[in-house]
């Protein structure tokens, strides 16, 4: 995974300047694009990512600034002549509003586009350096999250050390899987004497909409970046409760607990005009916590 | 009606700084919102317009880029407690997209909110001071315009001739509606003596994705504001044809044949950066051409 783009960190009702949920997770020079809320089309555009790239999208449930700008962006890939495919997972209310919005305006899509329903916790899929699953998250209708890992990576070469050994080309390949190389007489060369470890493999939590359960933490051990929503300020904690929201200070104490090297924070109330007073009352409890700002990224590599 | 705001004048592929269709057309004060675009919303509110002051929607078609702002901006107007009553006027399928919507998104709504489906040429409604009626285009799935009629305003008092004649305070409204006045002694007053003409009644018609057929015209004798979509250059005739739209050119052809005070173009394919050419196009067939431009304004009083 190279970089997220937080495309919209709004919620329900539209705010000046903000968008709703939408994300884009660039992994091989590919975009996952992690919810679509009106106006993401446009976002997308803004940030010069190609729509062409998108390769699979995740709804995580079926409130309108989640998934609005879906219908959209799917007609649009299709007006653009798009060839390739496309994977959506989502709730399978999904799949029914697509269907009846592409009939009733008499849209064909042309390209492959496979629907995946998503109704339980279970692994998405699993590419030969990532996998994808699906966590149940609490929120007023069924919302999941998606949890995208990275596999181990392969060792990197120590270029001067193999050159000192004179390990041929042909075995650099083993070399990053971690075997030790072995001279024609017998005598083994430490793998770890002429490779470096491998870079840092990440994981990436996607928590859209959701009411922190008391054990919800144990479903992101691991997780070195979180995104959790925190739609209200702690001081209105009895309205994230009713509206199965979280605070601020709610999203800073779950990531205390998974001890993850980032969480973002985000989904603001359209009751706020600005970030700065969550990021305090999440710091307070969780240092490490960034504020999603509309198209702020994060880049894997300097985590 | 006092005023139109274009909120949108792009076409189905976003385009940078321009949004789908959408317009404001105000009449005593509260607001017709005619075609509902994805950005909807944010447009409303850049351009300090009221969603409690909607009362009546329209929805020409069924494609995306005319009603997909419509399932946010519903909820959001629930969000924000409405309790004015909305009337929705479009297609059949709007009603099924909207229901299915707010069925899995759990979503209740609280207000008077009543569709009425538009599938044919009919008055759609009158009130005491205005009417709207449906007429038919030509484009790909059914389609139509809306065409909004003042009726005749009340002659304006001369006040310095009344007070001139003793002419007394009870007897205005009588003059407004054009009657004479007579004295006690049988002597009458020409109502013309006493008043000004009243101020011009307007009329406008949307007329959005249309492919326009010969006798179309005849449908608007009589407008004096026809909005008509000009979604490409007359050198992109075959591509208008095919997309059933309308090029600059032959929306000026239409203008020059019905007169109206005003013809307004829009709707303009991403494929053109700048509406200057349409607008060059049609006015050399229809000079009083205004090429419609995001959160443009116009002001009937000033017809």
């Amino acid at each position: 995974m190279e970089k997220l783009t937080i495309l919209g960190c709004g919620s329900a009702l539209p705010a000046s300047r903000r968008n709703p949920t939408a994300q884009i997770l660039e992994h091989n020079g590919k975009y996952f694009l992690i919810d679509c809320g009106e106006g993401t089309q446009s976002r997308l555009r803004e940030n010069k990512l190609s729509f062409d790239k998108i390769t699979h999208i995740f709804i995580s449930h079926l409130h309108g600034d989640h998934y609005l700008g879906l219908p959209g962006l799917i007609s649009s890939m299709q007006l653009l002549g798009r060839t390739r495919p496309l994977k959506l997972f989502g709730p399978p209310g999904i799949w029914d509003i697509l269907r009846l919005q592409f009939k009733l305006s008499k849209t064909c899509i042309n390209f492959p586009f496979e629907f995946f329903s998503v109704f339980q916790e279970v692994e998405l899929f699993s590419l030969k350096d990532l996998n994808c699953r699906a966590i149940e998250l609490n929120h007023r209708i069924d919302s999941f999250g998606f949890v995208f890992t990275e596999k181990e990576k392969p060792r990197r070469i120590n270029g001067s050390m193999t050159k000192e050994f004179n390990v041929p080309h042909y075995f650099m390949g083993n070399l990053r899987l971690g075997e030790n190389f072995t001279f024609d007489d017998g005598v083994i060369i430490d793998n770890k004497k002429l490779t470096f470890d491998p870079k840092k493999s990440h994981s990436y939590a996607f928590c859209g909409d959701n009411r922190v359960k008391k054990d919800f933490y144990k479903k992101l051990i691991g997780v070195t970046v979180i995104y959790h929503e925190s739609t209200f300020l702690h001081s209105d904690l009895a309205r994230a409760k009713k509206t199965f929201h979280t605070t601020a200070l709610e999203a800073a104490q779950l990531a205390d607990k998974v001890k993850p090297d980032i969480l973002i924070i985000g989904h603001y109330s359209a009751r706020y005009n600005d970030s700065t007073p969550f990021l305090q009352e999440a710091k307070e409890v969780f240092k490490n916590t960034v504020a999603g700002e509309e198209s702020h990224t994060i880049d894997f590599s300097k985590i």
